[in-house]
């Protein structure tokens, strides 16, 4: 039973197929072969428009990758204070930006509170040359808490960065699992809403090494290609990324995979919600799962077997866990299975 | 019959293999997996002493992270001035060490002159704070022009760049090929030498992303774990790289497909050198074989399918191609068979 | 009347008088003058010491060129929130370190809380790869608030510093108003306490533009000039910086200036103490006041003359500021007269 | 007798004196006084044109923000392969545009040879990622070589700028030598020529530190208020850099300084062209002389007291020199007076 993180798993069988059938033959390096070409149509498809897409080998080079086309001197990046380009990058997104700073926003379940994003945009005046210049916004959907984002809530940040003229950026490093939970399509849940840039990942979704920098406006992707480059993210034999998303797309996988890990979490949540021993710290949709457990449990089910991170409560959460009492969180992905999850229920107690 | 570039090949079916086989069950992610210790233990037995290996996704990222773990304010790196690392990174390495510089250094078939590096050298007094600082030194093994560099002339570099203080980088994109041709161990072709850190590539040679920095003094990487993962270069599922290497050592398979590819280059050179119609413009005992031909028979190899790239000759061997004449780029991999160089051969005529 | 700042003055006479003087005939350039080598001699005894000195232009590029001096890929420096590095540099000290992280640390009075400094430095474990590695802690003496750090608060600072293993660097472009508020010599205030690295700073204390960065420990200036050269910090006619520093030295001339304004600065806060419209948000020894006033009175005192900055009270302060008030910031220099004060007392009511 | 650099002269009286007479009073800082936007205005008449002017403290710093202000990711700069940016920067200029690439252009006299200079830029064809991309051009007027660009020479780079839709960048380090030196108004030598931002220097030129980047089109200078700041060059009592320019400006007494270090250079030039022990490398008409001496005699003339720098021949001079002789370099300012000259033309025999 390892619940540690998405990452933990393989590759879908499926998508390990797809890289062994493209795993002959000549094709043209550097994102130039024909299955480039078929899965960046793809994109276009997905996304129900012309999209520029750039493969990349991590989460961390596609947010980042994303800062760096907006980049601007003493330019300031609003994220949530818990956001993974914040506090999981070791300064990537800095080191891509040459110094651009990230402005921490606070708010509940892994979401920005609206007042607070103002608030910081407010620190930082346009034309103010002292304070650095507000430069892009970026939310991660599904967050880090495993909650998403409504339409009306990115409508709400939308409507911030139109008003102060700023690029707004999706960290969608678990975009199927967002997608699915929502019940939208990916043109719904990102460019329908004012989103200009996705961090589409599939890495976490069953890939091994496939993610994905989408502009939804081309037009801002004109640097990018030298951007990543310059990065070292492009890929010779790219073929390899586009073969996992070739797979991917192919019968709507991608959903799949994103359905099944959501489904086994909310099992789970079933599971916490009816045992007397522990309980959820909040509600969430995706395939991130946070129960606040007693300390001596936490031991007894990692004694037993089960793997999983005992997680730092939030600020905005730390009350809800006692002072013997532990927040751990559970992952799922393709690789769970209804076993895995009615194991650990029973270890729940 | 596509010689264009070794980059252009899939995966070895091996590697594929050993792809799939590590795609099912859970194994801790960022490096941290029993696959991944196994292979970093594999690098030590290779290189015959205790190395520090990081995984990265591309060849441009081992050369820059090499450089940039060697950074200094106003540093200077010295490399042949047809290196990959000054004409084929897109400024990667300056990016990755904030701007430090490439000075080039020329030298008849991509390797660097002795007292041309030394003259280089001699450009940035040490101490002199307006010129600039050494900071390194970097050869290409094999070079970009498919040749090798011998031990005593690796052992003339290296004693130059001891003489001024300097860490000496290999960059080994071609590693495995320049190995087969001087018959060493890869101790005997680095350390022994005098080699500081190695860009150890395995993509050129069968796998798909399969490169790795590796410092064989483990106290120049102190900083590397915080290199590689502010570069973007950490992978969550580093097992898959480490798949690949597992395969690419199991049974010296990576010194058996290089083999491969440098006998299928001798080939070629042979029949160049019985055609009247070509001729080579150096020998080169690698995977890379560069005959001068008449632009009217570029024309018609091409049009007969033959692809390979027109390459502009370096300044040393420019007076060896006639007006009408080009010189060509022809490369060998482990997809490359004997079939497809007969037929070359015969269409030289 | 015009308080808004100490860098809105001139220059001392004394240092004026030191430019011309020092404007005719021929010196070496770039640091290398006889004046130079005399001012450095003159840092040594003020700091009682050997010490690496490195004049620059302003408070900004000592600051970040200190930063840079200690810089580690995915580095965090702490500091106080409101810091000037942090508030008001435009993202240089970022620059300056590719990307270094400035974490902002809370506590009343422009002064970091030591608990909230642990808990900060806490977030980033030493060698956890995806949160970034602590990497110096700044403090600011004089504070942005005009209070000082005593010896005991430094120490405490400085012990968690050590513990840490980071350097220790001093903001002090009000240095020798904190020094004439304590009572201490330079060394007493810097080395004795365990500080590395300070920014000395000249331009707000009566020169047109005198800073240095002063290595407490010279051996951490290796790549100073280096740093400094390469960020545009190194002037040609360096001797013009040292003029200045020469006569700011002369007689002990920069403490009797740091005396003025402090002692005009207590001047106000007793008129404020004393009148019924005014009232201080805290006591501040240095050379900077912080009243609480109504928004009319603020507008009447501007009306008539009065020239002042409307300051945002510090989230630790805001509770103190009625809806109906403001906090306004007064500073003092070697250019304020005791009129000026009586004369903003008397309007005050 | 001192010729070592125009830099090590001090301060012109008539520029000491404006800081003198700024220095009492108090004015808004970081550029907001009266006398900066005086200043500004007379950038205006002096170009006239409405111009975007930001003072500095350094040349480098001029330099350096102007490539920055035009930088891409990858892009690569052209210069002269002698020219100030690229040998005695520290690289200043790389650090500020994050990596970007200064790649040498060769040519005689310290010129750009425009054959070479289109060589280099079609080493990197545009949208091809593996190179880099051509960013900007940059050009010294005068010289390092003491010569200046003809107006038909400048034409000639500005086309081949314009036709790579290339930014034209003027060092103008010495741009009073080389304007006196062709007797053009300022505007001729730069905007109708195609430059489009000038490295502006007054400090070489009687100023103690007073340098300008001058965007010609202002649209262009966008971001360069936030770059300045960011590269901590904005001064807070910035008035003292417009003082300077103040002075400078009035009476033109910046052209009579220029008029009078290129007459004196002129008169060294006559007096080695009538000693049979000395012989000129080149003509050259701004404010520095490059005679070809014995090693002997340059020892003599040392040992009497005579201040110079032996000087590396340029590639394209070398041969010129004798292997008993060396070539030196003699720079005349506004200090320098026909005593130094004739005395040090009488010391050569």
């Amino acid at each position: 039973m390892i619940f540690t993180s998405d990452n933990w798993a393989g590759a879908h069988p499926a998508i390990a197929a797809s890289l062994t059938a493209h795993s002959t033959g000549f094709a043209p390096a550097y994102g130039a072969s024909d299955l480039d070409r078929k899965v960046e149509q793809r994109f276009n498809e997905v996304f129900e428009r012309e999209v520029a897409v750039f493969f990349v080998g991590t989460g961390t080079a596609a947010n980042s990758l994303a800062l760096s086309a907006v980049n601007r001197p003493g330019g300031v990046t609003f994220c949530h204070s818990e956001a993974h380009v914040i506090a999981d990058e070791c300064g990537a997104p800095e080191f891509f930006s040459h110094g651009a700073r990230l402005a921490p926003v606070e708010g509940p379940e892994g979401k920005m509170d609206p007042a607070s994003l103002e608030a910081q945009i407010a620190r930082f005046p346009a034309g103010f040359v002292h304070a650095g210049q507000p430069m892009a916004i970026t939310l991660t959907q599904a967050t880090e808490s495993g909650t998403v984002y409504s339409p009306d809530e990115i409508r709400t940040i939308s409507a911030i960065a139109r008003a102060h003229g700023l690029p707004l950026h999706m960290d969608g490093a678990r975009f199927a699992n967002a997608l699915v939970a929502l019940d939208l399509t990916p043109a719904q849940m990102t460019v329908d809403l004012g989103i200009d840039m996705v961090s589409f990942g599939g890495t976490k979704n069953g890939c091994w090494c496939a993610e994905a920098l989408v502009f939804l406006k081309p037009e801002m992707a004109e640097q990018a290609p030298f951007l990543r480059k310059r990065a070292a993210q492009l890929f010779s034999k790219s073929r390899f990324i586009a073969a996992q998303f070739d797979a991917y797309f192919e019968g709507d996988l991608w959903l799949d995979i994103a359905r099944h890990a959501n489904i086994l979490s909310a099992r789970l949540q079933a599971g916490i919600n009816s045992s007397p021993n522990a309980r959820l710290a909040w509600q969430s949709p995706a395939n991130e799962t946070f129960p606040i457990i007693s300390k001596a449990l936490s031991k007894q089910l990692a004694d037993k077997g089960a793997m999983f991170y005992e997680w730092a409560a939030p600020r905005s959460a730390a009350h809800l866990v006692g002072p013997d009492e532990t927040m751990i969180r559970l992952v799922t992905s393709f690789a769970t299975t209804q076993e895995h999850v009615d194991q650990f229920i029973a270890m729940l107690g």
